[in-house]
């Protein structure tokens, strides 16, 4: 059987520059927290915390004496950010650069009486933080048919999109909303890693007859590839690391493809590829 | 045979106004010019002339020693109705609202540093106008090939449509240009008569086994109803009038749907309906 990799896989810009960032943070004060997991992926999580320190607080009141935090890749409610800023604590940013973007528009077009609509999982932290952003109550759609089902379409609107959601679904909702409405602003925040990922992952699984997708099982941009990756290749399955592989799976397959979510680590791809190979 | 006329056709708001104005001036001022002609219906502009003495000059610099001039439903142009003003004659905007819309977002736009694109067919009249009202060079793009062929795609742009363009095909264009860009402003200015006329005659035309578009063979509206049409109903037809009928056409045929452009007078579709009813 062949194995190959995806043409794009794995870490994008804004883990690898919020890894960077909390190992140094970390070396220099040993007490460190991450608001939430940093990325999604445990695995990642748990060599933060065993090489470095780096504990996970999801409670903004449960920070302990704990003097140095770091807001993680999705980033945090601009409430709890505002509160953070009135205590003795140091606050280092590790937002990702692409999900600071819409929660500056948000905040900015809400200001300006659009309505803000936001096309992404409402339970997501990146989807609640941008949402905290907007000074009018925002509209969140997770697909075409819930905005359907709106009563009324608003006359102005801006769009914004989670930033590891699929563009055809996005443009679904733009379509929907120009149609039904005056003005449509709108701000296409799928960030380009994300498009670049979801695009190899869709060339290889066309060819693949078994498609492994290595991530973490929160991870919105993990699951899209695997989403994408089974239109294509109906064998396609989702794993954390080498331990979920079954070799069941391989039987009687030529070509085995794989493909990881912007918050895996490449030692952790590395592992299931071994795995994979020496089934 | 049965005759069925579509759920909704002819004559819009724009043209209704704009014929009321006309014929309002041309009582009280016997010389009064329209800048081209007022709508896209030659039959209409013939009955305005013997019943009303209102001419037709498409020039600027031919007005003769006429006091009153018309603009067109189309509207003309920033750099000639700026001429006009500077001239002694009664100017009479007949400019249809829903494209003097259009014609403010584009100048507001293009002053706010986007660049402007418009979907439409540079040589109609209105999209003319439109183009005239903004201060950078906008991009005027026929269909989703031609904006596919653009070198470059600007960052900011707000996109506008002709008012009588098909929604899908708009929908196609900005879709393309959400992928390509960074921020979108779209400004549905498809008027709504347009779009309810569309939709009729294409419920008409799945069941008509014989489509009769009727219509100015200039009239941008026009055309869209024929195209729609015959994608459902391969025996459609484009008449100007009753002589333009041929009674082979019909021969065999069970349902024959009429409908009619935006800028076409009842008195005529009537016409066409007699001669077709007494084949």
């Amino acid at each position: 059987m062949q194995v190959i990799r995806a043409e794009k896989y794995g870490f994008c810009f804004g883990v690898k520059r919020a890894i960077k960032i909390t190992e140094k943070i970390a070396k220099k004060n040993k007490n460190t927290l991450t608001l939430g997991p940093l990325i999604h992926n445990p695995l990642e999580i748990n060599r933060l915390e065993s090489d470095f320190g780096v504990k996970v607080q999801e409670d903004i009141n449960n920070l302990g004496d704990s003097k140095s935090v770091i807001i993680r890749t999705h980033g945090i409610t601009k409430q709890n950010l505002d509160e953070l800023k009135t205590r003795d604590i140091a606050i280092t940013d590790a937002t990702c650069p692409f999900v600071t973007k819409p929660q500056k528009i948000v905040e900015q077009m809400s200001n300006e009486g659009y309505r803000i609509v936001i096309f992404g999982d409402s339970k997501h932290p990146e989807v609640r933080s941008v949402m905290s952003y907007s000074v009018t109550p925002p509209i969140v759609v997770g697909d075409l048919d819930s905005i359907k089902s709106l009563e009324k379409v608003p006359k102005k609107i801006a769009i914004v999109s989670q930033t590891t959601k699929q563009i055809e679904k996005f443009l679904e909702i733009v379509s929907y909303l120009v149609s039904n409405s005056l003005e449509v602003r709108v701000f296409n925040t799928i960030c380009n890693a994300t498009f670049e990922n979801q695009e190899a992952t869709r060339e290889l699984s066309k060819k693949a007859d078994i498609m492994i997708i290595v991530g973490g099982k929160t991870s919105s941009n993990t699951k899209q590839l695997f989403f994408i990756s089974k239109n294509h290749c109906p064998d396609s399955y989702l794993v954390e690391n080498e331990n979920d592989i079954e070799s069941s799976w391989f039987k009687g397959k030529k070509i085995c493809g794989i493909t990881a979510g912007a918050s895996t680590p490449n030692w952790v791809i590395k592992n299931v590829e071994d795995k994979i190979k020496n089934l």
